[in-house]
């Protein structure tokens, strides 16, 4: 076990170069924990000409990350291209075919791959691992995989996106909308120029369905997760959430139900009593609830190069230390495929905002359909008056069933007293 | 891979028999995560005739654990029995000599056994897990030696022991005094009769000992820690730190310093803001500062039978599938031996109540005591007004050394107006 453990890196992006910046730093202490050392063989990336402040004279150098991936005399392949198909996807084919263990960061490439992946990794003998994958510097799919593996999962939640969390944390702190605080997050780099990616839900989709995968030891099924964004989130709702004792956080979440699996992304009013309730800013968290273990709470930073870094390096002392664990918590082979539950049979409580003429009646014909829809009233807020114009009115309801709630909502929408399309948010009760 | 891992458990109190239950009602998934069965082939405990609900037909009996620790056709002993030494550690002695890997729960015996049984283990190239001694259901053992494997840790602490957690968190919640609250939890079996060990803090110290050993990469050193516990935390204290914008908690501190390592287990005052402020009741909770991937929080169920169930049978898992992680993170020969770290120069912010005689110069008789030490005052606090009679005052100091703090704790004591001993509780901040 002396030997050292050869990897290559695919991809000298942000994380790339933080990644062999932590193995340069750290590698006394990793041969210590290992009990060999941890050497950096290959590189490649799209630009060699590229300053990026790493010593690579001694390593080796491809244009072509799957013709590196083929290479002989490497031990692991990491993986930080991105992408979930193209070179990220044939580099790691490439790698797990010619016998290569796998670590990646790519959470799009394993949300619609990562069951295929798997199975072809273990059918070669060799481990894919990607705790970088899900909440960054937070070791959660190994607390899911292991560290849990006594428990059936019930559910399994986070804030997995710091974009996100940042912006609806501002937002509540400063009073101000969405589109103001997130171009400031973009002037400050903490969103990209094109942010669909974090703020309509689909970074925390990716990393939800891979969570899904490993806790419920089920295969990664991307395109059963349901998924709203925040940019309907305003300030109004976050001020009205705070008078009901919630805060507002993008969740992905994903229960086993009696029939399959609920996976979604939406936001959700979450107590302010909560442990969830207090992240804020960047930082991510991962809620799983579990029969014996009961609650754990995991907390840390999501993104970010050291954070990463951590993570890809994680896998690789794993390695380094021989450990083989099925990709996701049970063989490949053995992974259930379970239906995703469709929204409409989710049972839950909600947040309405309406905007309504502030007129006689209308509080009668809005609670006359909630009746009519089987949706029993919780509480209700109103703020001010101003007879003959319109007003906003706060609805929280009972648990009930999503296709219930739409209905009600697409009938109360139809009434001439309601001004604008309702707001609606789910609850999410700890 | 597929013969099944032979058990067997020393111990059937709360611990025992919630883990033999665990067995058995996740046997299925167990053997799906593991790829082989977990079988218990062999218990012990004191009296064989109780009743614990639990089927041991086809187990054998042992009524003397270390006779079960020799015994042959057992991979695994799990000791749940307790104690620093007895009957446990010759059982876990006996067990490592006979070639069986050990599962542990016992902090007690590790702190100040630790090292030692890591190396016997380790020479016999057989496994020592204690994942359940610290923290109960939350995996922060393996989250340290593996999942933060890329990092030096800068400090670690934590909520360690539920009982501390539960009177502080009810004391703050119904303003009542601490003897009271104590008896409640002891009427609720929150307490143990004899409470000394939870709120006198050796417990905390216990795990303390543990989370630096695998923290740190050094050897255990249980004579090192500087106890204290909560008896002398007083409601008006909690109340007091509130207004200031603090919670109470006992925590258990290790730091890495210039010299070796601080260890310290005492009431700290923790600002609101902080995730570990928001961990209430019986929760517990570690923080991990690290290198790279930041600030990590953990949170779950410390005790109960199913919590530690869960943790002693995650470390079965990792047996059963193979694992093969130095005990304390590096090879047991490679721990370093740091020296402790003494009280005298831990330098931090304190939190000083007096109870001085409501007369002119007071104040200035205390601050200049202060000053003379090198003590600078943040903030001072006053309720109430009653001349001739004594009254409450609160000092909050900025960083000092401890030795100053106590040296000018010790003249202000002796001032005539100090009606009382001072009390002192030190500020630990994120």
């Amino acid at each position: 076990m002396s030997e050292p453990l050869r990897i290559a890196v695919a991809g000298l992006g942000t994380v790339g170069a933080g990644t062999l910046k932590l193995l340069a730093v750290q590698g006394k202490l990793l041969e210590a924990r290992c009990g060999r050392p941890i050497r950096v063989v290959a590189v490649s990336a799209r630009d060699k000409g590229r300053d990026r402040g790493l010593d690579l004279k001694a390593v080796q150098w491809f244009d072509d990350p799957v013709a590196m991936a083929n290479a002989p005399n490497i031990d692991v392949f990491v993986e930080v291209i991105g992408g979930s198909d193209g070179a990220a996807k044939q580099a790691c084919e490439a790698a797990i075919a010619s016998g290569k263990s796998v670590v990646t960061a790519n959470k799009a490439m394993l949300a619609l791959h990562g069951a295929a992946l798997a199975e072809a990794a273990e059918a070669k003998g060799v481990t894919l691992a990607y705790e970088a994958a899900v909440a960054g510097g937070i070791p959660i799919i190994k607390a899911l995989r292991e560290g849990l593996a006594a428990n059936s999962v019930k559910r399994v939640y986070g804030i997995l996106n710091g974009t996100c969390n940042y912006i609806l944390t501002t937002m509540r702190q400063t009073g101000r909308d969405f589109a103001d605080v997130l171009a400031e997050a973009q002037a400050l780099g903490y969103a990209e120029a094109d942010p669909s990616f974090d703020i309509d839900g689909i970074d925390t989709a990716h990393k939800l369905a891979v969570l899904t995968a490993v806790a419920f030891g089920c295969r990664t099924n991307f395109a059963g997760v349901h998924v709203e964004g925040i940019r309907q989130v305003s300030a109004l709702d976050i001020r009205f959430a705070d008078e009901l004792g919630y805060r507002i956080k993008l969740l992905g979440l994903a229960r086993r139900t009696e029939k399959g699996v609920e996976q979604r992304v939406h936001p959700c009013l979450v107590p302010v009593g909560t442990p969830i309730a207090h992240v804020e800013g960047v930082f991510n968290a991962v809620v799983a609830e579990t029969d014996f273990a009961e609650t754990n709470v995991f907390e840390g930073r999501g993104a970010g190069a050291g954070p990463t870094a951590s993570a890809i390096v994680a896998d690789l002392v794993d390695i380094a230390r021989g450990a083989k664990v099925p990709t996701f918590a049970v063989p490949a082979g053995q992974l259930a495929d379970l239906p995703a539950s469709p929204m409409a049979s989710h049972v839950g409580a909600y947040y309405i905002r309406l905007t309504v003429v502030d007129k006689p009646g209308v509080i009668a014909d809005v609670t006359a359909i909630l009746r009519d829809n089987e949706v029993s009233l919780e509480s209700m807020l109103q703020r001010g008056r101003s007879p003959g114009e319109t007003v906003p009115i706060v609805l929280v309801t009972h648990e009930t069933r999503e296709e219930n709630m739409a209905r009600a909502l697409a009938k109360i929408a139809a009434l001439d007293t309601v001004a604008e399309p309702p707001c609606m948010i789910r609850i999410e009760e700890p």
